[in-house]
């Protein structure tokens, strides 16, 4: 009746399936809808920026030479030959003795080489004519923003695996980027498992519990960079899950399935791993909670059985799922972000797996604390509204004391992790 | 010609516009839909979790007076009276030397006190019954979960102003929060001004460039929250900006513009605040890039004059209208996240105004080290893209050299700051 199964160190398990290959595919995204997507292509500027010599300022473009005796005490009066708003081009030459009213921006005329700001320019009129008064020595290229001084043409100004955030919403823009080369989000089906599970709409009955799991892990996929597909609720009966596995396994490049992952009864997720004929990276974690975290592949398609319980099921998404999708994106750092931070509590209790705690962060004297998030039970709901981080406690024969270092994974870092595991992982190997 | 302007100190300004009211509108949204939005109102526990005493594991149900005397070596025998799936109900109760196999998740049945974990009980068939050894002894509620051990009825559960992440999402799904209670997004107008600018699918011409700032700024506006509405380009005309500003302000109940608002003769923006009987909270800050930035308030709206430049009006956006935009929202951190950085690279050249300086974060030794990112002129657009952090320079007589603690605003952090400025505010004030 029971299965015997191996725990694998947290480490391997999540090496195991980065191994596994799935193609990335790319689709243009219009610009304005692009906000968080990843850049499918490397982004060479089109134009040098500036695109043009230009004035950073509103004032006067001058020849410098003409400045070099200016002084507070014996001003050079220059003739005002014209004027240039941004966005103009000042048709002809500036000659000795002359200067160009400018604004921010625009392209400094022919025959200049410096541009006064406009509080040091004082503005007169005699005779008709306009001029300024200036008082002091301006040097040749004063204040002038160099053609491709900021970018050189050809140059790569953004790289493939980059997220798009407002700034480099700003740089595609510049460069004529309309549409994005974008990663295509990679379609990862969600099925719910478990006979005591109401929709989310249904009252309470004896028994039974809403099913928040497919919601949360809908959530964490869109977080991670993902297309959630949603193929519902199944009950304990291992012909209506296999035959909505196969289903889902039309689409997907990924499907997830929480609850029936454990050794129990009506636990049919390793029955249908093995009637599909999918090869099992691994069915036990050396870690807690989540240690019956299964996950297999099927020539390109990874499957996922994640814990039923709320906790566990969120944590093992977040280690084991969201490196997938992001290394899919082409994101460098794919792996939740692992920092460092002071145990803000004693947890006495050893444990001979890695515990992840999830944890609220407060910020004191510069650094991280991380106070353990309510009730650390893997079938705590609540606990996770709470939580920023995951305390990453190394299994052992030790509980852990308040003040101690610990590692921190960020669960809602923007920022991720080239490979988090080396040097925290002293896990209990069977 | 010349308009004088008092810059305010950036502490003060930023303590302007927060004193602004803007009303907050509640809406129901779809839970699959409320990912990253704010909360309108305190949740509350519609029952008690978990909602009646549950097993924790797949075992055995038992009475643990029945256990007190079992050893290795006199194992106790108990008699399987059934078997209880995940949401199902055990029908009698259970009497002295009975168990009751039970799932993860399932009621404890009537009479039972304690779950034996399936590895600790050899099940056995004898003359067609089926009965459990036992080994060890067990307590009065070992392995049992209790009804409303995580959470009671009642309790409030999320906070109002809280942003839907997934784990708010698992526990909106578990109390049967279809739909969700929350804050409307603020509607945001931008409207970017300047005779030199093109659309993005423009080919570039001499003396222009591309509109890359309200692109930028409509992405700043979704990550902050709100909801950009976009009202094009305007060129530097008085009449055609005056009449799309007007048009904007029916619908919106901010106002962004880009470019026109410094005191050249194309600046148009003063003016139009003044035609619109706008009053004026500030209208130069003492800050580099952006010392520009105008806010002011007609009625319950608000209207900024962003910079033109590039990197000043994202700090501009960051600095005035991200913690406003937050504040609508309900959050109570509404500012960039605030944290202590060491400064990567000198900073040599002093300067009387506060500097937010772009910069590239590295974690090292446990610690964030800022780098200056590229070029740092306001013009400058491909720096903006490298960035994840501002530097907040203090003003004053002195450079800052490498090895400074400094401190620093995270741009894309989805933790914020309660109010970010006391104690780095040094600033000139004129």
């Amino acid at each position: 009746m029971m299965e015997k199964r191996t725990p694998m160190p947290v480490q391997e398990a999540v090496a195991a399936i980065m191994e596994h290959r799935i193609e990335s595919r790319m689709e243009w995204t219009d610009l304005q809808e692009a906000s968080g997507r990843y850049l499918a292509q490397d982004i060479q500027a089109d134009h040098d920026v500036p695109p043009f010599d230009r004035s950073p300022y509103d004032g006067f473009a001058v020849r410098a030479y003409d400045t070099l005796e200016a002084s507070r005490d014996n001003p050079v009066s220059l003739h005002i030959a014209g004027d240039i708003g941004a966005g103009s081009v000042f048709g002809g030459t500036v000659e000795a003795g002359e200067a160009v009213r400018i604004m921010t921006g625009a392209p400094i005329p022919d025959g200049c080489d410096a541009v006064v700001m406009l509080e040091l320019a004082h503005d007169y009129e005699k005779d008709g004519h306009h001029y300024i008064d200036v008082k002091r020595p301006f040097h040749v290229n004063d204040n002038i923003s160099f053609r491709g001084e900021d970018t050189k043409r050809g140059t790569t100004v953004l790289q493939r695996g980059t997220v798009v955030h407002p700034g480099v919403t700003a740089v595609l823009a510049s460069f004529g980027y309309a549409e994005v080369p974008t990663v295509q989000k990679p379609h990862i089906g969600v099925i719910a498992t478990g006979s005591e599970l109401l929709d989310i709409r249904e009252p309470l009955q004896q028994g039974k519990i809403r099913n928040s799991n497919a919601y949360m892990i809908m959530a964490q996929i869109e977080q991670a960079g993902g297309e959630a597909v949603s193929f519902g609720t199944v009950s304990d009966d291992f012909d209506e899950t296999l035959s909505t596995v196969q289903k889902a396994l039309h689409s997907v490049d990924i499907l997830l399935t929480t609850g029936g992952v454990s050794v129990g009864d009506y636990d049919y997720i390793p029955d249908i791993l093995n009637e599909l004929g999918a090869s099992v990276h691994f069915n036990k974690v050396s870690m807690r909670p989540g240690s019956v975290t299964t996950a297999a592949s099927l020539g390109p398609q990874l499957i996922y059985g994640l814990s039923g319980n709320p906790s566990a099921c969120y944590v093992g998404f977040e280690l084991f799922v969201r490196p997938v999708i992001q290394k899919v994106l082409g994101s460098p750092a794919p792996h939740l972000k692992k920092t460092k931070a002071v145990l803000g509590a004693d947890f006495p209790k050893p444990n001979p797996f890695m515990r992840f705690v999830r944890a609220e962060l407060k910020d004191e004297n510069g650094g991280w604390s991380a106070y353990p998030a309510g009730l650390d039970k893997s079938s705590s709901v609540t606990s996770l509204s709470d939580a920023s981080a995951l305390i990453v406690l190394p299994g052992g024969t030790r509980g852990y004391e308040k003040g101690m270092d610990v590692d921190i994974l960020l669960l809602h870092s923007a920022e991720g992790s080239e490979w988090p595991w080396d040097n925290i992982v002293r896990s209990y190997r069977s």
